[in-house]
This record gives structure tokens, sequence and C-alpha cells, in this order.
């Protein structure tokens, strides 16, 4: 019944892909056609990014759980949702799958295939932004996956709308894509130096809701696969 | 099955933290990059502040019901689907949630964090779309909650994206938001001087949709622990 | 089960209030705060049409149907959906709903009750533009409520929110809203001389789309309150 | 219970109709209002594109399937989920309404029926666009129609949403609405010459996503009449 690892490792690699590369693709496209307002571009980069996050998570969702990001893979590791061993090769995928998506971008737009980023985030206001960033998205998860799991695709797409305008940083909430983000000189773009911080706030935010929604809501297995 | 009144708690407070941070930090960075046109900062802020409620109704719906909002746990009160005992509490955790909510958000933009905000929002303009506001937000809830509670976290997510545009208050209906934003600065900030009558209106709009949904739709125990 | 003619009069009355309100008021909100740019106007009256679009058929659609719109009802009477008594009263109530939500919309925004628009709308393309937009509307209505009836909210708001970019005369398609725009020398305004043949084209396109899709789905009583 | 040959063919005529008329009627309107500021007239293009799609997909999946799509029909015939003879028939009526859609979208806004486009797409960034947005779109819905198929409307909508702006090319991802654009010298035209590269791109796309989700997703039907 449940797909074969290569085939989830497939699903995380491809889902973080189009994922990566609509987060960045929408960053250029958004700064090219603004004009120099930046809120536009942004409102661009967000309705890309929530839309892509709905098609995302219903399309692979079934398939792996659409995880799509290892602060969700370690959490789920921690739970029990998923072996150690399984989440490792989860994480690999999904850290190749944001490379993928950078370079496809870069491709599309006509840019050289990965640039290291010169914007600067970095400073205690964006940290804290991190965590808070991803402490809501795991809240959002384990509420949902536990109680309404079909209703996980909406949730995080929208979740991830609103923390784009919410948080300073614009919510990466997501190791994986940060990185990609680091090798992409452009709207979406993050320094290399940067992003350490950026993922260990990530980590920090998915643990310490993890550990509180065990209390909130009994522990039960989240299971990508049960989405649908 | 019925969560304890410990962990309901936890998500009122959590649920109007979020909600909170939501409507304030999406309206810093709305202002901040939209180089003075409001409309498209107010869009951000309407964007973010509909999907944070779809997401938070979503997570904490099933938990406590997701009222996050004095109003509608006082008009569920009445309609004895609360405990007056819980509804007080209730009503101070979400009070709590909301003040630390502003806080994280003017921390998480490089703000002092609080300040009294010197935005007046007077007249009788803004006290009748405050009234028309939450009048319109509890026909909703009481309308989707007895036919259609699943529908409910998307139906009040759109419906108060509609008011932010439709009432010349921006539709702050609810009473721990409002306290909030009293104490916030910035773009979605009401002076503290005109918070009271806001109030008013609000809680006298809620009670008016209560009151007619009586007989339009006969009483069924509105619970939010069964809205998924 | 099928609640009383005065309840679902109520609701329409109500509904159809709510969605003027929506439309008149966030028009003059977006022409307010959009410093002159008329897509942003317009993106944001779309945003709040849809958003309230969905809030009312959700709320409002298990009490009456939530027809909200006078080219409906006599369609569903044609089609013996209700008896052509009742759909009198649906269209009594669902006008005076509108001049109501209008009267509502401008007291809010501090204007003086009413005022006869002088915004021409005339000439071939927006009266083809009406009864396209009908024809889609009705196109929608009974495929999505011959078959998927709680898809019937999102499928008519979603509708909706395009045809107000893709027809010339965004998308009145509702001789109630019509007549209730007339009244309204604002941004979503109609001269009052200009009204009747939009009427006409949206009737016309109404009856179009029903008697096609007499053939394409063959007919079953579409009935509002078994939308959830 | 399945809807005859010609009843289906009506659908797929009548619902590419509307999604030309939306893509091109859309440009149209948020050109002339944008004031030059083409991420607002792009933005205004992508949701009624969105909103479009999630509209007639609801009302016409149930019918035919909604592929609206040569490139997915003719995928669907590979998967032996229709016959390769009436596969034909859907293209051409397809194209058929791919026409009528974009004489009307003219019509509407007062123009010629029908001029050629001079608007030029080409270049490698724009085909890779191409193949990656129809790759994409295929993977959509192979994964989602045979997971969690009353979800295709929303997933399909969200991703050509996102896709509009990740891609180059503003993803047209679809044979039949890229002729009919290459007959609209608007906002969403195309070259004729450039056409037969993007549409080749296209279904090199689409077969690539086929030949994916044969393993991915192990074979069934796909079926538009099951999609609700």
């Amino acid at each position: 019944m449940k797909p074969s690892l290569p085939v989830r490792l497939t699903a995380e690699f491809l889902g973080t892909a189009f994922l990566v590369a609509a987060v960045i693709g929408s960053g250029i496209m958004g700064e090219r056609l603004s004009g120099g307002n930046v809120a536009i571009a942004l409102l661009a980069n967000t309705i890309a990014t929530g839309a892509a996050l709905v098609a995302l998570i219903l399309t692979f969702g079934p398939i792996s759980g659409a995880h799509l990001n290892p602060a969700v893979t370690v959490s789920d590791a921690i739970e029990h949702g998923l072996p150690w061993r399984e989440a490792l090769a989860y994480i690999a995928a999904q850290c190749a799958g944001g490379f993928v998506g950078a370079v496809a971008a870069h491709l599309m737009f006509g840019l050289r295939w990965y640039s290291f980023s010169a914007h600067p985030r970095r400073g205690p206001s964006q940290v804290l932004s991190e965590f808070v960033a991803t402490f809501g998205l795991l809240c959002v998860i384990w509420g949902c996956s536990r109680r309404t799991p079909s209703a996980v695709p909406y949730a995080v797409a929208s979740y991830i709308t609103a923390a784009y305008w919410f948080t300073a940083s614009t919510s990466f909430a997501n190791p994986a894509v940060t990185i990609a983000r680091a090798l992409s000189d452009t709207f979406a773009g993050i320094r290399p130096q940067d992003a350490p911080l950026f993922i260990a706030a990530q980590f920090a935010g998915a643990f310490a809701a993890t550990a509180l929604f065990r209390w909130l809501v009994p522990r039960v297995r989240v299971d990508a696969g049960a989405l649908s």
C-alpha cells in the first residue's frame, strides 16, 4: 500500500524542486515586472508560493507525505512517523531537489545556472522571525494532520501565504529551501553566510512546536500517505 | 474526547497570538514595502489576515473551537455552547494571546515591544462599520457552524477578507484584537481612546446576529471541537 | 426540514444586502486608497466580492439556496425548482436587500444614503459582456449544482472573480445588484438609464444557459437547501 | 451513466471557450487599467485565469473530464483513459472552443474579431519554460486524479496560478490555448511563428510527466467523469 522508498524519494525530490522553482522563479518575475514596487513583487511571490504549495502537497502528499522540508522530516522522525534512516534519505532528496529547482528557475529566466546570493538577511529580528515562522508552520502541520488531514494542503499553503508578510524574514521556514536560495542571487536569495543561523532557528522553532503539540494533541502518526 | 480546559485555553492563546501577529506584522510589512500606496498595503494586510484565519481555524478549531474572539465566545455562551466560567477563561486567554502576538510582531520587525497607537478611528461611520462587520461575522459563524461546520474556516476567512474592504473601519470585529491593536503604533493600530466604542459596537453586532439566527437556524450547539 | 418562506426570504434579503454592500463598499474603499490606479481598485473590488460570495453562499445556501440574484431565481422557477409565487417573493426580497445594502455601504463610508450614478456603461460591447457573464454564471450553477452541489459556493465565487476581469462590464450578472448599483454614484455605479439593457442581457444569458444545460446535464431540482 | 460524446464535446468546447476568454479578456482589461505596471496587469491576469479554472473544472469535469487541453487529452489517450477516436474529437472541440473564446473576448472589449499577435515569445528560456510548465501540470493531474480526484479543480488552478509567475513564458501549457492566443494581438498574445515550438515543448513536457507517473503512481484510468 505504502509506496516504495525510491518512489517516495522521487516525490520529495520533485516536490521540493518545484517548490524552490516557484519561490525563486516568481521572485525573479515579480522583481522584473513590478517597476521597483517591492510590495507588488512580494505579493506576486506570495501568491505563487502559496498556490504552488496547494498543488504540490495535493500531488505528492499521497505518495511521500509531501514534507518537502527537512524541519518537517526531522520532527516527524522524532515523533516516530518515519524511521531515521528514511528521514536522512528524505533530507538528501529535498536538498538535491531544491538545488535542481534553483537551477531550473535560473535557466528558465536566462540566468547563469547558479550564483551565490548577496542579499543580507541577518540580525536578531530576522532570526526571531524564522523561529516564529517555523514554530507556526509545525503547529499548523501537527494540529491539522492529527485531526483533519485532508485540509493540510490548504492549511499549510495559507499559513505560508500569511507568514511571507507577518515575519520580517518573509518566512523561509525550510532548511532545504534556505540552502537553495543561498545559491540564487535574485529577489528570493540569502547570503550563504546568513543561512546557518536561519537554519538553526528553523529547527529550533520546529522542535518547540513538536514538543508543545505532544501535549496539545495526543500523538498520532503523521502520515502524508494518509493526507487524502 | 473533548480536550481539557488548559489545552483549550492554550489553543485560544496561541491562535489569537498568531492572528494578531499576522494582522499587525503584515500591516508593518505592507506599509514598509508599498511606497505609500495604501491600497497595496491593505491588500497585503488583507491577504495575510485571511490566509492566517484559514490556517489557524483549521489548526485550533478541533481543539478549542478556535473562537479567537471574545464576541464569539460570549455569543456562544449565550447560546449555551460554553459554560460562562469557561467563557471568561477563554476571553482572558484571547486577550493575553493578543498582547503576546502584538509584542512578537513588534520584535520581529525590530520595533519597541509595545507603543500606544496614534491612529484615530472614530465617528459614526467607523462605529457603524464595526457593528455591521461583527453582525456579518456572527451571521456567517452561526449559519455555517449549524449546517456545514467543516466549511467554517473558509467561510470566516473569506468573510473577513471581504469585510476589510467593504467596511470603512477595515473590520476589526474582535475585541481582543482591538485591544492588541491599541498597543501598536503601526499601520493596523487604533488610538486607545477610540477602542471602547469599537468594542461596544462589536458586541452589539454580535448579539444582534445571535438573536436573529436563533430564529433563522434553530439552535444547535456550536462546538468548535466538531468543526472538522 | 425545508425552512419556512419567511425564513428563506430573510436569508435572501440579508444575503443580497451583504453582497451589494461588499460590491459597493469595496469599490469606494478601493478607489479612495489606490491613488488613481484603477487596476488596483478593481483588484480590491474583485477580491472582496469573490470572498463575500464564498462566505454568503456557505451561510445562506443551506437556508434559502442563496440565489441572491433574480436571474438565478427565475431560471430555477423555469426548471421547477421553485414555485412561481415563491420566486416573485424571492425577487422582491433580493431587490429590497440590494437597496438596503447600498444604503449601508454609503452610510459606512460617510456618504449620502443614496445618489443616482453618473457612471455610463453602454454600447454593444457592454451589453454583450453582460450576456456572456450571466450565461457563464448559469452554466456554472447548473453544472455544479446538479453534480457537485457542495462545490457551488467556491465555483460561483471563482467564476465571478474571473468574470470581473474578462468581461468589459466587470460582470454585474445580477439584476438586483444592477438596480442597487444604479443608486450609488461611486466606483461600482451604473447610470440608471443604462441599467435596463444590462438587465435584459442578464436574463437573456441566464435563459440561454438554462436551455443548454437541460440537454447537457439532465434536469434535477437545483435546491440550495441541499447545497451542503 | 457516462454522457454521450456530443454532450462531452460540447462541454470541452464551452469550457475551452471560457478559459480562453478569461485568459485573453483579463489580459486586455489588466493592461488597460494598470497604467503601464506590467506586474499588476499580470496579477489580474493570473487571478482571473486561476479562478476561471476552478469554476470551469468544477462545472465541466463531471461531464467531459474538463481536459480543455490537447496535451491532457493525448496523455489520457496514451494511458487508455480515452479511445483515440474520441481524443481527436476532443482536440477539435478544444481548438474550436479556443477560437470562439478569443473572438468573444475581442468583441466584448470592442476589438476586431481576430488579429495575429505581434508579441514575440521565443528562445531557449521560453521553450524550456513551456516544457517545465506542462511537465508540472501533468504531474499535478496524474498525481491528484489517481489519488484525490475531488481536489483536481483546486490543484490544477493553483498550479497554473503559480506557473504564470515561476516560468518565463507565463505558462501557456496548453496547445489549444496557444493557438487561440496567436490570434489575439493583445497582452496574452504570441506571434504565430513562435507557437509551434511552444506546442512541441508542451507535448514533450506532458509525455515526460506521463511516463514518470506510470512508475510513481501505478496506472488507474483518469476519468474526468469521476472527478466529483
